[in-house]
């Protein structure tokens, strides 16, 4: 549908509609940055989607029960907070508008999660906004099998881009989508072919309906201008019984001199462009000026939900039995109280039967004992569960069938997993936690970048942590990844070495709801070393003194997970000759960071020598060796410098010399 | 088709199938780990390809115009290693078999490219096979229009299972083999309906042939154990003008008590179930034991190729003018004797003209320089051309109507596009290069993982290296991403900080053909700092004065990429308060780290304090900030503790700190 005929069958919502295109022509222009067409040609879609469909109130962002609406096409961030200040969300303000891409502002350059209510998650990254909707619509299926349709019962509504498509981790959201039949969840394909590089013939052939209908979806075809043809296929969309894909054919800087082409993905900055734009929208108004009447037609639309609200409110208070407590328990991610005795309890029978578990399994003993008390915990594995020990006895197994199963088996799907599980955590109500090799987190990175740029509590079970996987090979040999992780911001890693660690990390990860959690877990069996019990999570500081010095202090050995037991062994032989070594655990760099200066002091004190030990690249260890400050201490680490190999665990460790007697070669070449 | 089915029609068939069976329970049993069921299920297909189809010559593995094997269900690895070692390959002893998966046998546990004549590519990763047979297909087709059909005219087969369907990355190489028209790229889908979790019913519902239609691929559906169809399907794919998927049902772990099992995906080593299995398959010979006429059958395989080969040699040697040449230097990665030249009047041109280009336009330059030049680069970008600045007017765009075309457009498929290049790297002959934002290094991870596993010379173009990408904000501003790489053995990261270490950087990534080279490249302008014309290559140093002191010597200022303009601007200030600091240029820590400890020491000297400045994570740099055995430095670092934000570039350094006056206070607060 052209402008004209649009304007002649539809003023007022073209005028409604324009008010979003010419607020992201003027943002970016003031901002000089920014991406201009996506807004100008999806307007339409969001203009009846949000005044005939979404279900939300502007006054009450947080309202568990809303619809989730999500830009997948990041990108077009001006959108989204056009929407959001036309609808009458109070902090998105015409100043946020005009500091659009600014710093300090809301409305940052791509939709960041918590910078502004309304912004469901943060998006930006292609594909990340699909693939989190999919978790986002699994959580709504979970939670309404556990409270009942009555409080639970919205939708999932994406626009998503030819990029998005294109990425890969589409195929993994679109076909787990399918596959579990999320019939909640609603896609909108802004398919204008055009990417940045020009048009999409360059780059792509794919018939992307059929792909869909591959992968278990409805399929419609629309005109993406024709506002009765995008209010049909919701309403079929919602019918469908499926997840549903609206390949809506639309026109990127529409009615703009670029319109349909590479230049109209981006910033259209140039005046007389934007002038005439302006003019073949038949809008007369100024930068930033939108007439009271299109204003106050688009905070009615904001306070449509507003009455669908209080029924809701009731309905809630009438839950039944304890469910209201439990309702408001999940939302807020509080803990119960007997979780604090379960996992005491735990370590205390731990550090008593002193079990050599591999620390894969102490995690699945963990789960066994907190998974039928914390019921929001959601696990899952991308196709290891026996290997990543992730499954309990009690969850029963999500799928169309059983919506109160609290597993997924996500197939291989590494990617797909973490985004949804981003999805649920910010979805709420869940606390998901999901397993792969740790060397595979490789292929759940962009997903778990954004876990932590968005503070989502997302716990990733990543077992086969090292050169212990044997005779995988190098392939499935993590080396790197610790550094990876922990050069991440606002990500907690945390790597224990025996079953009290284990049982404590869990702990450090479900207390700490503004961080994801990356456990970091063997496949070989470790001894315990915490043999005598205490009360207080250890894991918590970080790092601590595992074993003192028992001759004079000479040596300090720093390591973590499965080579503290190698720091203990090391540590009895430099005993033996006399040498006092302190053996420190350090299961997670950023506790400690976090830790009082005064207390990393007294754990690695300067003066004695100090050797790393950990099978893993040395990126990172100089700060504990050398010492914060420089100057501390001399040092030596004892790890990975090549990739791994091929063979058994014993073997590896000591063709690759991470053994007791190497510590010792090294403690005794730098005293 | 059943086993009593095929043993009755198809006897001779069976038995030489089955020797690949027998093999694989063997290696599998003898390791106690493994993966029988592949090989057991996909015997009778690779049986039929070797046989009939497979263009190869056991004695001469590297033969360029071979057609190339993958199994990108790379745990299936004694598939590979038992056809190897059937038809002759020299290395793959018996013994080699024996031996298979421990330490420094050819057997590892996935395949491993160069551990063994006749391993195509590394696998295991899951997808990451089938999505660098397309970067082969895509060399073959390149490598032909500039050679011929005469000496370039072979096929690229690939072994798929769900698992490297269900990647997202497999999406991304499906459309790109299939936008490209990829007519000698045959894959074959193990349709066992099994992965390690259990049933595919329980994670997945796509309907494949579907899917791979809708992505432009001929698609064919037969009995994976039938070997008449497999013959037909084999033929017919080669004639459908795309590329060409088969959709095999197959039975894995094929006749024992696990098949069509989860188990049955695994190693299998109950002894009573081995022997059952052999008595199913009326194999009677003990373990490792193959008859002398399967053998020699299988050797006759081996030497099907020679005479095509030897046929092959004569046309390479007709080729015409300087063909033959440039065939051998292609294939050998010999470079131009010009290209020394050409590097340096380009530096010595930017030492003159002192241009303020972001390193992303040096880069540009060079490859205006190098591209005409060395004729074996191959471009491209992830749809970010106009912006990582890839493309060269030379090139031409490679396509289904222009083959010669030296330039992709991978479309928003960084993960297929990695992977891509490392099928291109290894096919031989090819030089790729490709780009996109630094920030989504992180979709390309385990793909640029394998580049260096595997030491294949792919050059990653990634600009918009850190908060200087301004107003996209967080999400596309890289903090962490330098750690990561740096953190990866064998990958070689290089930061330049103007036009001449950008040449000097694209020097080194082309002469260094046994790793990969990750480029990292600004979106802003920089200052060209060096201004005095050497012909040495700097860069290949890792790190190197700059600018010495002034002054007496107190502090030693460390710095990459856009930085080390920073650190000029300190060093003025600091002299000016009579405070002398030599300027440390370090654009790649791991060469730095191979250079002489003497050289180290001289660059780093003992005493100074020093300060590293870097728009990225501290992770990583202590090493040379407080000196690599410690007590050597005072130091600070000025850099990132958080992600970005989304503001105009010059306000992020501001206000993160990372500015000359900064700079100069943590100088002085060391001091």
């Amino acid at each position: 549908m052209d402008i004209a005929t649009l304007r002649e069958r539809h003023p007022d919502h073209w005028m409604r509609s324009t008010a979003i295109r010419v607020l992201a022509l003027d943002a970016v222009a003031a901002a000089n940055s920014g991406h201009s067409g996506m807004p100008m040609g999806m307007a339409d879609i969001a203009t009846v989607l949000w005044s005939k469909h979404l279900k939300f109130d502007a006054k009450a962002p947080g309202w568990p029960d809303r619809d989730r609406f999500i830009i997948s096409n990041g990108h077009g961030s001006m959108l989204l907070y056009a929407l959001l200040h036309l609808t009458g969300y109070e902090d998105m303000t015409l100043d946020e508008l005009k500091n659009f891409r600014q710093w300090g502002a809301k409305t940052a350059g791509h939709p960041e999660h918590e910078y502004a209510s309304g912004i469901d998650t943060t998006t930006g990254p292609l594909g990340q906004g699909l693939a989190t909707s999919v978790g986002m619509a699994i959580a709504e299926e979970s939670l309404r099998a556990r409270f009942g349709k009555k409080v639970i019962d919205h939708h999932t509504y994406v626009f998503a881009g030819d990029g998005c498509l294109m990425e890969g981790v589409s195929h993994e959201a679109i076909a787990l989508a399918g596959h579990q039949k999320l019939s909640h969840l609603i896609l909108f394909f802004d398919n204008n072919g055009i990417s940045i590089d020009g048009e999409i013939s360059k780059t792509d052939s794919t018939d992307q309906p059929k792909r869909f209908e591959a992968c278990g979806w409805h399929v419609q075809s629309i005109d993406g201008h024709d506002p009765e043809a995008i209010d049909a296929a919701i309403e079929a969309a919602k019918k469908s019984g499926k997840p549903s894909m609206i390949d809506c054919k639309t026109h990127i800087a529409l009615g703009s001199s670029a319109q349909d082409t590479g230049k109209g993905h981006g910033a259209l900055t140039d005046e007389k462009l934007i002038k005439d734009t302006r003019e073949a929208y038949g809008w007369s108004h100024g930068p930033f000026d939108i007439p009271a009447d299109i204003k106050s037609w688009w905070e009615e639309v904001g306070r449509r939900g507003a009455d669908e609200r209080a029924a809701w409110n009731e309905r809630l208070d009438d839950l039944a039995g304890g469910k209201r407590k439990q309702f408001d328990a999940a939302m807020e991610r509080t803990l119960p109280n007997k979780l604090t005795s379960t996992i005491r309890n735990l370590k205390k029978q731990i550090s008593e039967d002193q079990p050599k578990d591999a620390t894969r399994k102490s995690s699945e003993n963990v789960l066994k004992a907190v998974n039928p008390v914390v019921k929001e915990m959601l696990g899952g594995s991308a196709d290891l569960t026996g290997s990543n020990n992730t499954l309990t006895p009690d969850l029963g197994v999500f799928s169309p069938e059983d919506r109160a199963g609290r597993y997924i088996h996500y197939g291989i799907r590494e990617h797909g997993m973490a985004a949804a599980m981003n999805g649920m955590a910010l979805h709420g109500g869940i606390r998901p936690y999901g397993g792969t090799f740790m060397c595979f987190s490789d292929y759940a990175r962009p997903a778990m970048r954004l876990s932590a740029l968005m503070g989502a509590p997302v716990t990733y079970v990543m077992t086969h942590d090292s050169i212990g996987l044997g005779e995988d090979g190098p392939t499935h040999q993590p080396v790197e990844h610790l550094a990876m992780l922990r050069a991440t911001p606002n990500m907690q890693v945390i790597r224990p070495c025996d079953g009290v660690e284990t049982a404590e990390a869990w702990e450090v990860a479900l207390r700490n709801t503004d961080v994801p959690t990356v456990l970091v877990l063997t496949r070989q069996g470790l001894p315990t070393l915490r043999t005598k019990h205490q009360s207080k999570n250890l894991v918590e500081q970080g790092a601590y003194i595992l074993a003192e010095a028992d001759a004079k202090r000479q040596a300090v050995l720093i390591a973590s997970g499965s080579e503290v037991s190698v720091a203990m062994e090391a540590k009895a032989l430099l005993e033996e000759k006399g040498i006092g070594a302190r053996v420190v655990s350090i299961p997670s760099f950023e506790l400690f960071a976090k830790a009082d200066e005064s207390y990393r002091r007294r754990v690695l004190p300067a003066g004695a020598v100090r050797v790393g030990i950990e099978a893993a690249a040395r990126l990172g260890w100089d700060r504990w060796l050398t010492g914060e400050r420089g100057r501390d201490a001399k040092a030596a680490f004892v790890g990975m410098d090549s990739f791994g190999a091929s063979a058994p665990a014993e073997v590896l460790f000591e063709k690759f010399g991470i053994t007791a007697d190497n510590v010792v070669a090294q403690v005794e070449n730098l005293l």
